[in-house]
């Protein structure tokens, strides 16, 4: 399904006033059912949605790798995603789910201890990334967000190394679009650790969460963080860049892995 | 509390790398009780949670008016608030909750049909605003934005007529600024029927399914909204106006209550 849609409207500008097209950003609902239990009920864009529900999945720690996963059907139809993974028993005992709908993320799922503090280990990965580097890959970043270019209307994810993108993507939610890009390189088998996440949108506590989970080293934002997403990047290991414009950007924490210049 | 906490950081400029403080947005947990029942854990800008807490129930249908409030009590410290209403035996009977956390909304208790189409009444007010007032509120809510100018991290909703704002509110949540404003007009008696909201926003069906519980005939965005928002705006009889920045604006659904000149 298309990721946009054309509607009439009414242009008003100094020039005057004009019927004119419009393109817009889609939003469908997709159920996430594991193990014939349903899980939630997530807005989001309409694409890629095999990725988003593995990514989804593993963002709340209910799956960790491809291995595990036994399969996957869409029915786009129905905005329904049934994935069967080999941990049948395990989840109807140690958790209970409720539908709920949501762009926003509100994954719902950790504690509200995890908050304020938390006990994991912190990302020892000792990748490194130049200030010039950073630049480009967010100008690499923003030339491929075509549906925000169309729409405005979306947020952009990109897992990536120093020297390019490998795997973007867009959707109304920002905590979405980071679960495609999770998806994507769970399903291809495409490494993590070591890696870069580019996201457009805010940092808040749950995209640091998230981030965590898969093993990021560097978080990179055109956006401004929350204290508490600054909080934890510090206390996660996270490198955390935020506002990245033109040629200008914050480091807020464990600055140690942004150099003047790489060595290889 | 304080919406804001200063942070060392690295800034990374043309003109070289210094470090400075930022100043950025903070972020709290609200548990929200209603009737001895947890409803929900959301993740908001630490000021004014008594009207969040009384927007999210009223946002929610729990709640219609102020008279049905017996007794509000927040505690900061835990980041709790009990709200005690006078429906206390409905509740239990006719909606189960679980606690989940969220800062983009994902209220999740309207069902999956809601997002489709929806039987509720269209909204008739004959309220009208003019292109030049349309500029000026919205400039105006800039103006008020003084935390998102701080941090750059915060999202803004006000409730406002033709002549000027009346309520305004700030979040990390764009669903939450919005839920604060219900919530002020609640608790200080400040009719909505027959005024606008303006937010700072993207409009997501969420939004507009809110914005319709406000009885609110027109809806004001700096940002895009979705392709459901669109047809949600049309079906509800709103008036969707979006993108309005400087002198221009698209409008998107109900264009007739856009005039070029109002007649008082």
């Amino acid at each position: 399904m298309n990721a946009i849609e054309k509607f009439s409207i009414v242009r008003i500008s100094e020039e005057g006033e004009n019927d004119t097209e419009d393109v817009i950003a889609r939003e469908c609902s997709l159920t996430i059912i594991l193990n014939n239990q349903e899980l939630a009920t997530i807005l989001c864009s309409p694409t890629n949605l095999e990725y988003l529900a593995v990514g989804f999945l593993f963002s709340e720690g209910l799956l960790k790798s491809k291995d595990e996963i036994k399969k996957i059907v869409l029915d786009t139809e129905r905005g329904v995603v049934r994935v069967a993974t080999e941990e049948a028993g395990e989840l109807a005992q140690g958790v209970s789910f409720r539908e709920f709908i949501t762009s926003g993320g509100g994954k719902g799922l950790q504690p509200c201890s995890a908050i304020a503090g938390t006990s994991r280990a912190k990302i020892k990965s000792q990748t490194q990334v130049s200030a010039p580097e950073v630049f480009a890959l967010v100008n690499e970043f923003v030339q491929h967000s075509k549906v925000f270019k169309a729409t405005g209307g979306v947020h952009s994810a990109a897992l990536c190394h120093t020297k390019g993108i490998l795997v973007f993507s867009e959707d109304i939610g920002r905590h979405n679009a980071i679960d495609k890009v999770f998806g994507e390189c769970i399903l291809r088998d495409i490494p993590m650790d070591d890696h870069m996440i580019i996201t457009s949108g805010r940092i808040s506590s749950e995209i640091l969460l998230k981030v965590v989970k898969g093993n990021i080293p560097i978080l990179i934002s055109k956006s401004a963080p929350t204290n508490l997403g600054v909080r934890l990047a510090d206390e996660l290991g996270i490198t955390l860049i935020g506002f990245v414009r033109g040629k200008k950007m914050n480091i807020y924490t464990n600055r140690w892995r942004v150099v003047a210049q790489r060595h290889e």
